[in-house]
C-alpha cells in the first residue's frame, strides 16, 4: 500500500517518478484562470482559510450540497469557523473526488499540514492555518510567487479598462507577469438582457457612440489593440452551443438595431451574430498571433430558484450534450478558408466529445505553429484523474502528445496552483506507464524534455511569452 | 493467477477484501425490481433450474440469440432440459459477459456448485439442481429469505389492486417486507394504443368515472394515497425520451379527450402530457417524501417480427442516444421552482450520459436529504464490471460517493440477488484501489462504514424504511 | 520494466502470452481493405520506404501536420529522403499514438530493424531499407504472402470492370485469393455532383441505358451477379449519417429523374433514396449470403482549402456525433421485417456509440449465422490500444465475444498487416486478464480456440471462404 498523498502521489513506477522529478520545478504559465486583477493589486492578507477556500469556490459549494449541508453554511451568513467545519465534515465523504486531493495538496504545500482533514480536526486546523495566515506570506502576490508562477492571464471583458493591470504595470514591483486575456462573451451574447448595458460600457471604453454592427466590429478591434498594448495574447470564448449560421450584413445590422433598442433577438439571430463576430475576431487574433480558446459544453444556471438567490457561477451548472462536430467543423473551416484561423485551443466539457474534438484538431493543423490546434486539458468536471487521463489518452491516440500546451488553473482561488502539480503527476504516470509497458523506448532524456515542455515550454512558445 | 470466482472474486487488494468483509453481510434493500407479488404470494416450488433461469430472463435469451441458438430452444417449445443445455452451451462463449458471472454466482450461492457450466456438464447439473430444488428451499420466499433481503419493492401500475400485497400483509407470515412501488408509465403513455383500456382500469380502481384530465390527476392522487397505505415509498418512470413541453390546461384537457376517445395523439402532445403529469405526480411524491426514480435511455421493441412473435421485454431492446441534458434540466427545474422536486434517482442507460446525469445531480442538491439527488447504479446494459466502475467513477468525481444508495436487482428472477454481492465486490475493489494507491487515507473504520452504508444503510434511510 | 516492443509486446501475463502463441500463426483474412488490385496485378518493386509509407497514408500525413511539418514535406514535391526524414522526426513526438507502434512493427517484421526511428537514424534507415527493397521481396504480392494472408477483399465500385481481378484470376499464379468487395457508395450518393457521371459508368458496365430507378435497381442486381461470379462475398457502405426515410416509388423515380438530369437533389430526398436502395441491395445480399458492412460516423473533407489542394482522403476527416440509434434501428428492422436482413457488421467511428451499436446487434440476432450481427473492430480513429480495448469490452459485455469476426486492415498500404498482430496481442491481453483475475476459468484449450477463431476461423466461416 502506498502512503496517503506522499511525495510519490499518483506516481506508481520509477519512470513516472523520474519524469516528475524532471518537470516538477518548471514554472507555471497560467494562461487561463479567473483570478481577480483587483485582488492581486490590492494584495490583502485573507482573514482565514475559510475566506481563501470557501469565499468563491462553487466547486466546493456544490460538493457540500451533495453532502446535504444547509445553504446557510455554504453561501449563507454562518460564521467562518462553522463554514470551515461544514466543509471539513464533507471531506471524508468525497472519496475519489478531485476536491479531496486539491484540498490536501493545498494543506500540504501552503501550510505543511499532512493529516487528512475531517470534522474531528477542523477547528484545530482552522486555528492553526489562521495563525499562519496572520503570520504573513499569504497575500495573493505571495501565494502566486510561492507557487513558481511565471505569468498569469486573467479573464477580461473587452469593455474593461484594465485599470488594475495598468496599476500593476506602473508600479512595476510584482515579479510575476499579470496579463489580460480577451473574453468577449458579452459581445457575443446579443440576445442576453444585459447586452444593451454592455454596449454602453463598450462605448465608454472606446470613447464614442457605437451605432452599427460595423461600428461594433471596429470598436472590438480597437479594444483588441488596447489589450495588445497591455500584453494580451490569449482570448477566451464560451460556446454554449457552438454557433454556425451565416447571415448577410443587412441581417446583422438589423440584429444590432434590435439588440441596441432592447427588442428581443431570436436564438437563430443570436447564432448568426456569434458566427459572424467570432469570424471577425478570429481574423484579428490570427493577424496578431493570439490564441483563441474555445470552451465548449456547459449548460449554465439550471436551478432557477438558486439563480435568483445566489446568482451565476454558484455551483448550479452542468454538462450539455448537443452534437458539436458539424457546426464546429464549419465554424473553424470558415476561418481557415480565409487564412484567418488563429492558433486555437478546444476545451471539452462533455467527455463524450473527447474523440470528436481530439480528431477535429487534425483537420486544421498546419506548420504555422507547433501544435497549432490544441485539445485543452481536462476541464471543470473533467479536471480529475479519470478526466485528465481520458484527455491525455485521446490526445496521444489522435494527435501528437509532445506538442501539448498543458494545464490551466481555471480557478478563482490563489491556492489552486497545486492543480498543476496534480496534472504533472498524472502526465508523468501516463507517459511512465507507456515506457514501463514497453510501448515507448526507455529514453528518459527525450521524455524529460517532453514532460518539461508540456509543463511549461510548449505554452510559453505557443503564447509567445518572452 | 487468481482462482476462478473464489471468495476473493473481483477483490485484488487487502483493503478491498477487508471492506468486503465489512459489508458483505449487510441486508439487501431491493428497492427496484420486477418480481411478481403474485409469485411471492403463491410461493410455488419451481420445476427446475430451466424454469428459474430461462422462463422470463430476456438477458439470457438475447445472449443465446447472439450465439446463434434457435428460437425454439429459447422462447419456443423445446423441453426444459434441452433449453438448459442450449444455455449451458452458450456459457463458455460469454467471455467477459456479466451473465457468465451471475450464472456462476447463482450456482455457487444457491446450489454449492463451483464448476464452470458448459455443454459437457449441462445434463448433470440440470439433474443435480432439479433434485435439490425438489428437496425444498427454493420457493420464492425461501430464496428471498436465504438472500438476506430486508425489503422488496415490486413495480406496480396505479390501477393495480395490490391484491397480493394485501394478501401477504394480511397473512403476516413472511418475514421480508414486500412493498409496492408506483409506476405510472401507462398513465404517461397517452399516445399508446392501450391508454383507453388502462383508463378503464383506473376508473375501476378508483370506483368512479374519470372524465377529464383534472379528474385523472385526482384519481392518480387517490391511487398514490392508496399505495401509501400499502407502504409504498418508491416510484418509477421510464423516460424514452425525457419530456419537456409546456401546454395549457385547455390543451391538456383536449389531449385527454382525444386519448379517451381513442383518437390519435401526436408525439408533441404526448410530451406535453408527460411533462405536466410528471410535475403533478412529483409534487405529491415530494409532499409524501417518496422517491422518484427516472429510468432514462432505452429504445424498445426494435424488432417488429420478434415483437409480434414474442411480445415486449423479450430481449429486443437496446440503447437510445438522443440528447438528454436540456430537457432533463428543464423538467427537474420546473419541479424545483415550485419546491416540489422529490428525492430523485437518475438511472442512465447510455454510458455517454454518465457525466451528463452525474453532473445534473449537483444542480438540485439541497439539505432536504443526504444525497437528495442520486445517480443510479449501472443499469441493464451497464450492469457489468465496466459499467459499474464507470458509474462509481463518475459519481465519485462529480459528487459524494459516500451518499450513494447503491444497487438494485432490477430482475424478474428470484435467483438474482447475488448481483448485490457482485456490486459490493466492485464497490470495495474501487474504494480499495484508492486506498492502496495513496489517494485516500487508510482509514478502514470510516470506509467500512461507507461500504455498509452504500450496501444498505443509505438506501434504508433515503427511502425511510423503518 | 518491459523492453521496448519485444516479443511480449502488449502481453503482460503468462495467459496472454500463451494465447498469443496459440493464435499468432493463424492466417489473415483481410476482408476489408483499400489495397489496389491494379498494384497487386502490376506487382512493382517500390522505390523506397518513403514510397511505401508516405505515398498514400493520410494517417501519417495528419500526424505530421500535428507536429507542425510543412506540407511540402508531406504531400508536396520534396525529395523522398527529406520526406522520410520529416516523418522520422515526428516519430518520437507520437508518444502513445498507434502510428508509433505500427511503424516499429513494420520496421521489425519486414526489415528486422528494432531500433526506434527518429531524426537521428532517419537517413541510415532510409538507405538500409532502400537497399533491402532493391534486393527484392518487397513487391505487393511478396509482402502479402510474407504476411501470411489467406484472402484479400478489395473495395470496388459497382461500375468497376474488375479488370485486375480478372487478370489475376486468369493468370492463376498468385497463391493468395484476391476478391472484390461491393461498395455502392456512389450509387447511394444521389445528391453528389458526380452521380450522373457515375450513372454513365454504370450504363457502360451493364451495356445498356439506365433510364429509371427501377432500371437502376436491376442494373445493381446485375452487377451483384457479376461480382458474385468474381468471388465477391463482402459489401461495404459508408453511412454519414445513417439514413431512414420512406418514400413512394413515384417519389424515388422523380429523384432519379432529377439526379440523372443534373438537377439538385435535397438532403431529405437523398436520405429517402439511400433508405430504399440499401433495402433493395440488402435483400439481394441476404439472398446470396453476402455480408453487409456498414461504416458509421465519419465527417469528411472538413478543410475546404486543403480539399481543393490535395483532394479527398488526405487526412482532413474527423468524427461526426449525430444520434444514430433510432434510424439505424428502423433501417435494420425494415430489412428484418421482410426477412431480408443480411449478415451485418456495424463499424463505429465515434466511441460514444460503442454501447449503442453493441446493444443494437442483439435486436436482430438469429440462428441464421454464428454471430449474425457483428460489432466491427476498433476502426480508424479507434484503431489503437484504447479503442480496441473499448470495442472488445463493449462486445464482451453486450454480446458473445467468441463469435467475433475480428480485425480488418482497412489500409491502402501493403505494409499494414502487422495491425492484425497488434489486434491479436490486444485481444490475448484482454482475455488473459480475465483469466488472471479469476473472471474466467483457466481453460487454455477453449480460449486458444477462441483466440484462433477470432483471428481467422470465425471470419472464414462468416464470409464463407472455402
Amino acid at each position: 500500500m502506498k502512503p496517503f498523498m506522499n511525495e510519490d502521489f499518483l506516481l506508481s513506477t520509477p519512470t513516472a517518478r523520474a519524469l516528475f522529478a524532471a518537470c516538477k520545478d518548471e514554472p507555471i504559465f497560467d494562461w487561463h484562470c479567473h483570478l481577480s486583477p483587483k485582488e492581486i493589486w490590492e494584495n490583502e492578507t485573507p482573514a482565514d482559510l475559510a475566506a481563501l477556500w470557501l469565499g468563491g469556490d462553487h466547486y466546493k459549494w456544490r460538493a457540500e450540497r451533495s453532502c446535504g449541508i444547509s445553504e446557510d453554511l455554504i453561501t449563507g451568513n454562518a460564521p467562518a469557523k462553522e463554514k470551515f467545519r461544514a466543509w471539513a465534515a464533507c471531506m471524508p465523504k468525497l472519496i475519489g473526488n478531485p476536491l479531496y486531493h486539491w484540498t490536501h495538496l493545498e494543506l500540504q504545500r501552503y501550510f505543511g499540514i499532512t493529516e487528512p482533514l475531517s470534522e474531528k480536526n477542523a477547528d484545530r486546523i482552522f486555528e492553526t492555518t489562521r495563525d499562519m495566515i496572520r503570520g504573513g506570506g499569504f497575500t495573493p502576490r505571495e501565494l502566486i510567487e510561492k507557487s513558481n508562477v511565471a505569468c498569469v492571464c486573467t479573464t477580461d471583458d473587452p469593455a474593461d479598462t484594465l485599470e488594475y493591470h495598468k496599476l500593476l504595470r506602473e508600479e512595476g514591483k510584482f515579479g510575476v507577469k499579470v496579463l489580460p486575456a480577451f473574453r468577449p462573451d458579452k459581445a457575443l451574447a446579443v440576445e442576453a438582457p444585459g447586452f444593451a448595458a454592455w454596449l454602453s460600457a463598450l462605448e465608454a471604453a472606446v470613447g464614442h457612440p457605437v451605432d452599427s454592427y460595423a461600428a461594433l466590429k471596429d470598436a472590438m478591434l480597437a479594444r483588441i489593440a488596447f489589450f495588445a498594448e497591455m500584453g494580451c495574447r490569449a482570448t477566451d470564448h464560451a460556446l454554449n452551443p457552438v454557433p454556425y449560421r451565416v447571415a448577410s450584413d443587412g441581417e446583422l445590422e438589423e440584429i444590432f438595431r434590435r439588440a441596441k433598442a432592447g427588442e428581443p433577438v431570436s436564438a437563430a439571430d443570436g447564432e448568426a451574430w456569434r458566427t459572424d463576430l467570432l469570424r471577425t475576431l478570429a481574423k484579428e487574433y490570427a493577424r496578431r498571433g493570439w490564441v483563441m480558446e474555445l470552451h465548449i459544453g456547459p449548460m449554465r444556471n439550471n436551478n432557477t430558484l438558486a439563480f435568483r438567490a445566489v446568482g451565476p457561477d454558484a455551483g448550479y451548472d452542468s454538462i450539455d450534450d448537443n452534437p458539436v462536430a458539424y457546426k464546429l467543423s464549419r465554424l473553424l473551416d470558415s476561418m481557415a478558408a480565409e487564412n484567418a484561423l488563429p492558433k486555437t485551443v478546444l476545451f471539452c466539457l462533455n467527455p463524450k466529445d473527447n474523440y470528436v474534438l481530439g480528431s477535429m484538431l487534425g483537420n486544421f493543423q498546419t506548420d504555422e505553429a507547433y501544435g497549432k490546434l490544441q485539445f485543452g486539458s481536462g476541464w471543470w468536471f473533467n479536471d480529475n484523474i479519470s478526466g485528465m487521463r481520458a484527455q491525455l489518452d485521446a490526445l496521444a491516440n489522435l494527435g501528437a502528445l509532445s506538442t501539448f500546451v498543458g494545464m490551466v488553473t481555471d480557478s478563482r482561488s490563489f491556492l489552486s496552483y497545486p492543480r498543476h502539480e496534480y496534472f504533472r503527476r498524472i502526465l508523468c504516470e501516463y507517459i511512465g506507464n507507456l515506457v514501463e509497458n514497453g510501448e515507448y523506448p526507455n529514453d528518459l532524456e527525450t521524455l524529460s524534455g517532453v514532460a518539461r515542455d508540456i509543463s511549461f515550454g510548449n505554452a510559453r512558445r505557443y503564447f509567445g511569452l518572452e
